[in-house]
């Protein structure tokens, strides 16, 4: 089991929590435009912290955007195996090969 | 190995190739804006996603938006070890608790 | 006639044209997710300019990330007028003080 | 004077300001990262309004989001001028012959 597997496990079994005591169940409380604004709020702090050139501030906005990442996945109903299975699906198809084969977005 | 140890193996791997052949090694050289770009941009689609609730849309973008973070890190000299450290030290630090250990933001 | 209610006339008047032709009636045509793709792209670019601190960029992503607004707001039906009020609504209402009378985000 | 005139005057007003009064005069304190990461972090909100189809509070949000886009281009020494002259410049330059007059980005 994964890093990433275990972050979901414990963010699935806090999302049924007390939303007083848990940020995570808070989070699922507040719905989907929350969780989908704190994804995008993570995403925008890990650019700046690239475009600073902040290491270690980058590793702390990665962790927050991985996290944040999970709770979309669980409030979507989906797996982390759904993704690491698309992942293995593009493995063969790389660099501007698996780019061309992507339907316009 | 985790799926995004290996996704990141891969990012190193095709790194250094050649640009016109290479999605991966395209971005690096085109740098860091670029990639902080691209980072964003994935985000924004994954946030749109959830929100239209088209689950494997989000599926795809979370894979484009993990592979762009995997640039990120590379980029930075982030190693995946360094994130998994990260979110192991947060750990027994839950919910709540975290966030407000963490400085304003 | 300010310049952004021009340009918001230009989008209106721009957006039954033949997509073939006109960008802006090919995003209308493409619809409500792709305009706000569109938008939280160019917010993206500006943050990037920003941060590198190359001012002529900025200008010209602001015009960029301005354009898309007023495509959002057509999308929307939203008139630049109604956003001006909301402006001078909040004139009074400074500083701290009105970030203070917002419900909490 | 249009109504971004007279934000960005206001804004250029506030700035020098005691922070711990005026939220502008804090924002500037905070520094540029902070700067773009709230320009950031706004039209996220717009993007999710937009995508959620509540007009009323993406025209809350089209305020927030135009408030710190004045304080990006004070923050940039851009004054509003500059990119009304970007906007008309671009006026004759319409739809998709505009587009692919830019550069790659």
């Amino acid at each position: 089991m994964g890093p990433l597997d275990k972050l979901y496990a414990k963010v699935q079994a806090s999302r049924g929590g007390d939303p007083t005591q848990s940020y995570t169940a808070k989070l699922f409380e507040r719905g989907r435009p929350k969780i989908a604004q704190k994804l995008g709020e993570e995403a925008v702090e890990a650019v700046i912290e690239l475009m600073r050139g902040d290491k270690q501030a980058l590793v702390g906005e990665s962790a927050d955007l991985l996290y944040h990442l999970m709770v979309c996945w669980a409030e979507a109903g989906i797996t982390p195996d759904e993704v690491w299975a698309e992942l293995a699906r593009r493995e063969g198809v790389s660099g501007l090969a698996e780019k061309a084969s992507r339907p316009p977005s």
